[in-house]
């Protein structure tokens, strides 16, 4: 089934008319465009009317002349100077649209419509984020271009490693490479030092890498709306036999973590084999943070932490993320994107755990 | 008067006892330390008790280590795994703390105190923001690092333009030379095209320049946390007579403003000098943004726009931006960073607004 069919069963499932989308991936997600992060080019659109014979969109002022220009299979509500506010304008289209039953993905939205529109009943719910949950074959496309472009940059940044160097003199070469690339931003996220820091983006990144360092960059990208997002972690230079433990610790919890994402399989006991693999060294305490969360063009399904925990199903893409960050010793931290076929996990990053550095 | 000073005097104005912040520009702002914004290095301290003997700091998880470790001048209460919140922990700090006043600079923080410590008196107000208005010499020495990362930059990323080059290939230059030069991170938003965009960071990144395109980068980076801001706008190639016309408008436009950036100059005067250059044109409706934010630390004073402009005092620091975007011919936007001495508007980004490109 395609996208649309796809929202078209769900409204009918729950005798709707229209789906009213106010967050920008479920806007991208159901727009008929080839590109549609290159037009709506930031979360400046009020609201999308899905479900009609062709989108309505209501753009604010920044991208609406993009919107009118390049929308060519949508009905696009301009909003330039002096016109009434993009809400407003919706309002006036809604009332007119005769709807007996909407469904809206933003409560803020949803409640400034409510009692607003006579014979009409609002209802807030996030269609958009469960259906985009199973992955299809243009999000595949598009999340393995990010997986190719983020396994680039994080290998040239471990390329330019050395002591002496500061973090940010490494990220400048691994952001440059995925500009170069095609990202449409890049961000990465060095964490090098003593481990007394819990931290993955936290610490000086002006400080100067030192022969014995643990070190772990984690990034985030953007490819055609699709979120790029993988962590390494190495020891610049030979380490301690203590810090060596420490790596090979993160990895096999990774590896035990990734071989657990079948269909299926349960989060919570995918998280509590991970906790296991550092509760066997003592280092239970000092896994702080979520093991997964959903890839794909924001706020993405499932999750997988200690507070809560999706059940896996084929066509699922997340990150498997564990680390650890231990004061006086180190920190460090494993992550890829995940892609669970039928056949089970499916690493979407495939750069080797252990990069090179220039030592 | 030293920043701690400043805050002292304000408390014994408003009879309080103590100003509680939540909000991370205020923080850095007051926190005894060199380079506060690598030890709060994220939004993740819950909040600080400024005008006691020393600072109490009430970190989050994940930067509680870094905080105890480097603020020495503070009082550090650590969050660890297994803690209350910070939240609770400042709490249970201030119900001991035998306060009867205290300000607070985040509405939702003051909220959940209101009420929940006997005898005292919650008030909320951003004592920070007002005080960070007038800038310091550290603030002008780190203003002046950031304006000359930032200058670097465009001229790197203004160099690399060349038909055939995406948008991407020429920020991928400017963000690396920011990068190696010290900037925490660093965006750049190119615009280029027919002008049909009213946007400045929407449009395909990965757009090709052709001759004949007008085109203009924005940026955004932090320098020891402070903002980093500048546009430059101009033609590949010849362009049109009309083009120029635009650009050469634009810039009188910005000259028109920064000139008028005097110590007690009306914010609504100098906006509406700016918008008299565009109408002369006929373009008045095309100019459809603010001309002036605050510089600092974030969330900085003064602002000039249509819909609110403050008077101008010695010590301000603000942008000058003005642009317009013209369907069909093409949009340019010149920003500088100004500072407001006593002697008249300084320009910190210095740059030369017309720059050369790769042609």
């Amino acid at each position: 089934m395609t996208r649309a069919e796809r929202l078209t069963q769900a409204l009918e499932e729950r005798r709707a008319d229209v789906f009213i989308s106010a967050i920008r991936p479920n806007q991208l997600y159901f727009l008929p465009h080839p590109e549609p992060s290159s037009v709506i080019s930031r979360a400046n659109c009020c609201a999308i009317v899905f479900g009609l014979n062709e989108p309505v969109v209501f753009p604010g002022i920044w991208i609406s002349n993009a919107c009118r220009d390049l929308l060519t299979d949508c009905t696009v509500i301009e909003n330039t100077h002096g016109d009434p506010l993009p809400e407003d304008q919706l309002l006036v289209y809604l009332r007119k649209a005769g709807l007996k039953r909407i469904i809206v993905d933003q409560p803020g939205l949803a409640e400034s419509l409510r009692g607003q529109i006579d014979g009409c009943q609002i209802e807030c719910e996030d269609l958009g984020t469960e259906i985009r949950r199973k992955k299809d074959a243009r999000d595949l496309e598009h999340m393995r271009e990010a997986a190719r472009i983020a396994d680039l940059g994080m290998t040239a940044a471990f390329a330019a490693i050395r002591p002496g160097l500061s973090c940010l003199d490494v990220i400048a070469e691994g952001e440059y490479a995925m500009l170069k690339a095609g990202a449409e931003d890049a961000t990465m996220s060095p964490a090098v030092g003593e481990g007394t820091f819990y931290l993955d983006s936290a610490e000086n990144p002006r400080r100067l890498i030192r022969e014995g360092d643990m070190i772990f960059i984690d990034m985030a990208i953007h490819v055609r709306g699709y979120l790029g997002d993988m962590t390494r972690a190495g020891i610049v230079g030979e380490g301690t036999e203590e810090q060596r433990v420490l790596l090979e610790t993160v990895q096999r919890a990774y590896k035990t973590g990734v071989a657990a994402m079948v269909p299926g399989a349960d989060g919570a006991d995918i998280y509590r084999q991970v906790v296991t693999c550092f509760a066997e060294r003592g280092w239970k305490d000092y896994y702080v943070h979520h093991l997964s969360h959903g890839l794909g063009l924001g706020g993405d399904l499932p999750r997988i932490g200690s507070a809560a925990a999706d059940v896996l199903r084929v066509g699922d893409a997340l990150s498997c993320e564990p680390g650890v960050y231990i004061p006086g010793l180190g920190g460090a931290r494993v992550e890829n994107m995940i892609y669970v076929g039928e056949e089970g996990p499916e690493e979407l990053t495939r750069c080797p755990l252990d990069l090179p550095m220039d030592l």
